[in-house]
């Protein structure tokens, strides 16, 4: 049983949790809890180490029993110790150090999600989980947006990470990668999504709360949509609006499908 | 300058943060920042005294000028008291005790929001951010649902606290309320929104992410309502879910009011 904070093994998890430096150095990733270790465990997703306390479910134990078979390395740690590295409030007892498995971009995808400065990573996580139920094919996250494999993303992400591709890029590729679709931007200002035809193959970049889309963003999009208020607020959450968004799309398309 | 924790100030203040039960006793709620202060200022809302410490932008200064002219209690405080009282990272430094003045509910609302079982304060601020958007009439909360006035949702909800008429209500005063609507509920196992008609009157049940909603709940519903998932994923965070469902409900009626 590891009890030391010093132990190497709980000083890379720390230092996961803590850096996006680090995960790109490591090409891993630090989740937690059952049921995001037992999607990684039934996806093609490397585990590479499993930390577990005395805390843990029994649907929980037997997870470590199923990861021992395989044989991924686990270790048991006090719950101190787990306590110390949760990030969660009431921890379910569990941890993993995930590879980063890249999943392929499709050939010609017809729906890619821009998260555009999105700084906040409940709304990253948002996102990319209304990404994930809505069909959307690839993310692609410009240099100003938070690292989505930050634990707080990876928390609100709710699996999603295991089943969209997600990659970090330039605008550059961000240019290659959508040359053949029509690019939207989530603006105020915009047209209505209710009048906008989003039927096509489309980019839909989504900028963040405070600062909005950036310039290079600007640059690419050819159209503005906005999600017309009918109260006297302006504005709603990035993660929200974006949603809305992208199941406006799913809308479109499959009432479209149907004539 | 008020210095000392134990200043019967800062512990009301504490109070007012930390207990739904405070703060219907004296009924009264904590708000944070210069932006909702401003929205405080301009309404029809109570401040009873305002803090503040010397880190407070220029805005934020002009501000606590305004308020005194109105003759707000103003105090200043340290600035590690203030950050001891702050819900936030990063404290704007400031922050004031507002009367709760409950919007009173319109004679025949057409649009009514009810937040069942929603336990997390973030999705509960969400779903009153988006509920002010859509132009919800009225916010009507069961028992179970968390204190719509705890600090993280009046953070999350943006202002919607001060737009919307939102009321804590037992199941009975619901039915009464609602006597006259068509009822939906949220549900994975509902007919497809897009699929209903959701022009006439109605109230939205949005039940919360782990239990769903509540027997009451589902006693008074008349149909179920899903958003159709195009990806694997069977589930929205219930501030997304909520928020796709009003809008829907607001593209319907606008796209019907053009005919």
């Amino acid at each position: 049983m590891i009890t030391s904070s010093q132990n190497p093994k709980i000083k890379l998890v720390r230092a996961l949790l803590g850096r996006a430096k680090e995960r790109r150095d490591a090409n891993a990733f630090v989740i937690e809890g059952v049921r995001l270790l037992e999607e990684a465990a039934s996806g093609d997703w490397r585990i590479e180490i499993a930390l577990y306390d005395g805390s843990l479910s029994e649907r929980g134990k037997d997870l470590v029993d199923r990861l021992r078979l395989k044989g991924v390395e686990i270790e048991e740690v006090t719950q101190t110790l787990m306590k110390s590295l949760s990030e969660t409030e009431t921890p379910q007892g569990i941890l993993a150090i995930v590879e980063i498995n890249q999943l392929p971009i499709p050939s010609s995808p017809n729906f890619i999600l821009i998260p555009d400065q999105i700084r906040d990573p409940g709304n990253l996580g948002t996102l990319l989980r209304s990404a994930a139920a809505a069909g959307v094919q690839t993310v692609l996250l410009p240099p100003d947006t938070t690292d989505a494999f930050a634990p707080k993303v990876v928390r609100s992400g709710m699996g999603a990470h295991f089943r969209l591709p997600i990659h970090s890029v330039t605008w550059e590729e961000i240019q290659e990668q959508t040359k053949d679709l029509q690019i939207f931007l989530a603006d105020m200002d915009g047209k209505s999504c209710w009048e906008t035809d989003l039927r096509k193959p489309l980019a839909l970049i989504v900028g963040g709360e405070s600062e909005g889309a950036s310039e290079e963003a600007r640059k690419l999009v050819m159209q503005k949509i906005s999600i017309p208020m009918s109260g006297d607020v302006e504005s709603l959450n990035a993660g929200v609006a974006g949603s809305i968004l992208m199941f406006e799309v799913v809308r479109q398309r499959s009432v479209s499908s149907k004539h």
